[in-house]
């Protein structure tokens, strides 16, 4: 079967759902969620024989007797911790807040519940807040994003859990709900990232949601849901939108994505980046971020853009500004960095050349119409993880 | 235990040895070893389960009955045969003269031995002097380098090959004369990559090495081996030094570790190159290349040359020449890439900062004197494949 | 006589006053004021034998027999006519403005005194509005950056232009009123530059000032005169704040930083920017800009700065973070482009390595302390036009 | 008159002589030619009346009395030192020299003829000569490349030095005469730019000539011509061959040409680089090094080339490689550095757009065809000093 006698290999998760994970950038924290997960992986199926117990008919208990929590295996505590020692080199600024008010203990009193992804990164804010003198209860915001060893490690440390790699639809409010549920516990904040947490707590725990202290969101999608909130008049409480601010805009989009393409296709496609002609669409913080270290290896980029200033800057940045339809036959990779739907369509695949890679660097699962593709007579071959084989 | 207190943490294959080869460039192929061992073990962790047959006495037979091999598993074929695809997009000019001259098999009559890494960038090489008429026996000529699933595709497409990843030292000469055994088989070309191959035939098939009709030879050890014989006058026939050729110095060298050294760190460490201090030992070509693509993602560079010419040109290049000493408290990142033993030695380490990474890019096992760090008061944890934590 | 044995060249304009305007950039254009009015002086000491006729003494009439107009000299005007062609090429939305709507005049009924630097670009403004619809008046909003071939350009082609290279205070002062005083002329808009013409109109010509239909403003300063009438409730028009606009912060500053700082600094001073250790006080648009370049030439670049994000943006895009006196000794170039005082004080200058060079990028006249150099051991030399050497 | 309606600016000297030069890169030195001339012109015009006397009929006489010399105009010098300082900075190599062996004059018994630019560069070598304990006679090897005001320097510092700007050809050898006839002077060494100095020796002088220690030739031209001296067996004397040493074609080609592509470009015509289109014919140590600055500017960059390697280089660059009709109609500016003649035709120069910019990098006369612009229906217009307008 073909496509116009083209192949188009690209990144998917899995055949059961349209999300193009691979070289998707972990929109949360600089690190690719891809790696962390292989990581992970070749730990697990290396050193410890898989059992095939439901993660919640396990016995959870770490080695100080420690039971409120629940991951997948306790057994990978050291790798994960680790994981953690190396993530705390990466953040000084954490690290150095740890040692300056630790003694204080400022968050004394504060009753957080977090839901976000469970990684080292995470994992060095959770022990830093725990550090400052908060109590926490602290669940998966993605039943794919978690670093079991990261679980593992934050469990034998003490810290009430819950999440692990894979859970199922149930899993995930199960642990939500477990957030909640702790003996004596009264959460009077929550550290959301995506607004599942704020949302079940308005629909299941009125009271406690009430009482809130403060919310802190991250995701684009949570502060929708906030703002709708505070549309009905339902938002009783401070809530921070730390998706906006600038370090996050200007750090976690720019110059992380600078990096994760880079390691993403590398991993995926070890193919080689001088010399190939790149379209990047969109050229806000993250498609800069990208232009810049493509660059930097010798790729010769096209953008394309609808926002004036943003072409204006592609423009003075030496990068020439195309319509898709302008560049598709030529290019080696597709790169999509808008945050909108459909900017590449099967209009687009069908023009593009044997092995062009298409790639989506946003948050955006339909950036890419991936759905698009699965027509009869195109044959899907999964060759590496996260990596289909379309032709 | 401490060293001053720090910890130095790089990579380093296993206890057993001292080479330094996890973030060690692949000096024949732009491909990071350590990302196709990556994907070789996963594969085969994942998809098989592992049996302990010794590879010598396993049943080699492809699906057509032909057995004339020696391989670690059969069954990888498929994957191993995406890997050559994947590999093939990216050498467009094999590709072509195998389209080019194909029909008139240029090569007819040529028998060649071939002794290199079997990875897919060389199944390439090997199927296009299949293709082109050769008649060819190959080997592997490091007992690292082979990717199985890579060895399996060659062997189903009817290739004698004798390699697998993890070779003892027995079987890797049992290979290589396997290469010269084949029925009615009178080799009349070597190919190498280090000598061994070579040496092989001058002494214990002295009769084939003085029919040799030529050599060609990739490695700079194995071209040292060459002019040695050259001296000796035992060397009776034609010898290509493809270490010296343009299209290796250039491109080989600079542009593939311009992409390697980015993807081999970060694939050990996880860590984040924006603002990282980096000292490069060397600029040379690959120096050179190394320093663009890490100042493409915001690293601050010291470089250390003794060649003047080479040092001239790191500062033209906007990169402040210093000594190691002046630095070496200060930087994140140590990369030797001189081709020099012993450039940094434990009086280097003893200074560096907690978790300071020292790589090498070179070809070189002593450049860094890891021996020096096998002290009783020094700690070293394996992290990670390939990565020690010393402390 | 000598600053500790050691010398300091850097720019100044004359004796008499402070500005340092040589390598100071022309922050209303991308085009360095330096340059023009070099174009300036050579035309007209190749070409014309100057007079000492005070300009307002002058005959003032063009081909056409109009006359209202003062100008230094309308022969110039062939001269002025190619540099307003050369910046029309430099301006396509302008022209693609005039060949789109110039039918229409959409302008007709605007009556605009205008108030800005009489240079190229400005003249293709002007002539765009002209050619729109509006009737206009227009003088310089400094005494020192007139193009006189391009006032004698647009006087040749009708337009009331006021202004002259070298205007005495008393002569700008004038120029404006003739703005006001046209035969039948009420102004209806004011587009001003540093607010001059705005606080004039309202100070002695109220009646026009409270008819007036709308302001654009676009420096700071004018800016900020503009917010003082606002709560004095003595703003009675709309007044468009040009200043902010992002095609000005984003490519005003930035981009034409960019290539301003190399001209200005290779004009002046005939440097090789390669190798060379350069300090950039400030990284706002200006800083970044011109470490974007200066890295494009192969300089090494410290940056001072105290706003956290920006330092953390200089650490991210590879430039070492410093305190002035950790590297004012040795540096070969100190940069500021701050917009605040004193940033550069005799005490940094005390310590420069001999022919150091200060330059200062941003529109504050006081952010090199160059008063400070005035003292009586220290002999200025001027080198060139708009550099003195002190030692 | 019209080239199909569209017009090409470009520079050029003047109407009497087909040379290129405003663009054109001073390809012995890191000084453009064209900066030199232009200060001097200003300062000349600007301070000193000129009288029309020759040169060679003028008193010449410095402030000691000494008046072996021959040069534009003695009251020059002060200016000239100074720039012969600016210079001295920048050129720490020989600075150094004069401070190391000075004391033991190693150069002591050198009686050297050299024939050179006479620029503040080649003032400071000429001067380090001199301290070193050389005896010398220095004259110009170009009609054009003298700094009068360096040459006034020169002759206050007792140096015999017979060149100014603006030679006629009769002066040119009459100059390098001079230099043969000094008083009781037996030269023996040369040291040539272009071998006119070496020929003429070889013609005029054959005593002097066979007796030569040494020569020393930097331009490819003189190298061809000792080449045919050597041929015919008529080289006497070892003579080293400057021009291919690596630190010229390695530094003065690559690193010179990145800042002085800019700086001329920018100084004859003001654009604005950002967003520029460029093509840049030749991917050699100059090309390179061009590509690198106008990249780091914001230029969009295509490539001609016709060496393979440099073409694969210019690829792995990041620039896409074209054939120059490809682009010719959409590009800003075309830039040559090939070493070639007729590089850009007639034939290009028809199909460019409006305003198209076409300067020369390299040494060659003929890259460009400006001769077949010479044509009837073509207007030229001088629209600034080594910039004409031909539409």
């Amino acid at each position: 079967m073909s496509l116009n006698g083209k192949e188009v290999s690209f990144t998917s998760s899995d055949a059961s759902n349209e999300k193009i994970t691979a070289a998707k950038m972990p929109y949360k924290s600089y690190r690719p969620r891809s790696v962390s997960t292989c990581s992970t992986d070749s730990c697990s199926s290396a050193s410890l024989s898989e059992d095939d117990i439901p993660v919640r008919s396990k016995i959870q208990q770490n080695s100080s007797g420690f039971s409120d929590f629940c991951i997948k295996d306790i057994r990978l505590k050291d790798f994960g911790r680790r994981e953690i020692e190396f993530a705390e080199q990466e953040m000084p600024g954490l690290m150095s807040l740890r040692k300056q008010v630790m003694e204080n203990k400022p968050l004394r009193g504060a009753k957080i519940i977090g839901c976000t992804p469970i990684t080292a990164p995470t994992a060095v804010l959770i022990e830093t807040l725990g550090s400052l003198g908060a109590e926490l209860r602290w669940c998966a915001c993605n039943i794919y994003s978690t670093q079991n060893e990261v679980g593992a490690a934050l469990a034998e440390a003490g810290f009430p859990i819950f999440a692990w790699r894979g859970e199922s639809v149930d899993d995930f409010w199960w642990c939500i709900e477990k957030c909640f549920e702790g003996k004596n516990w009264k959460p009077n904040m929550i550290l959301d990232d995506g607004g599942d947490a704020t949302n079940f707590c308005q629909a299941k725990y009125p009271s406690i949601f009430k009482n809130l202290i403060g919310i802190v969101e991250e995701s684009t999608t949570g502060i929708h849901r906030l703002y709708k909130l505070l549309k009905a008049e339902k938002l009783l409480m401070p809530a921070i939108n730390i998706n906006n601010c600038v370090t996050k805009t200007k750090f976690d989009n720019r110059y992380s994505c600078r990096e994760s393409v880079i390691v993403s296709l590398k991993k995926c496609t070890d193919l080689m980046f001088g010399a190939k002609q790149i379209v990047l669409c969109g050229y806000g913080e993250v498609g800069k971020g990208c232009c810049q270290s493509l660059k930097g290896l010798g790729c010769i980029i096209y953008v394309t853009e609808i926002d004036p200033i943003c072409a204006l800057q592609a423009c003075m940045d030496g990068f020439k500004v195309v319509k898709l339809n302008e560049v598709i036959r030529q290019v080696d990779i597709v790169i999509t960095a808008t945050g909108n739907k459909n900017v590449v369509v099967r209009e687009h695949m069908d023009k593009m050349k044997s092995g062009c890679i298409v790639c989506c660097m946003s948050y955006c699962h339909n950036e890419i119409d991936v759905a698009a593709l699965r027509t009869p007579e195109l044959k899907w071959e999964k060759v590496r993880s996260q990596v289909d084989h379309i032709r």
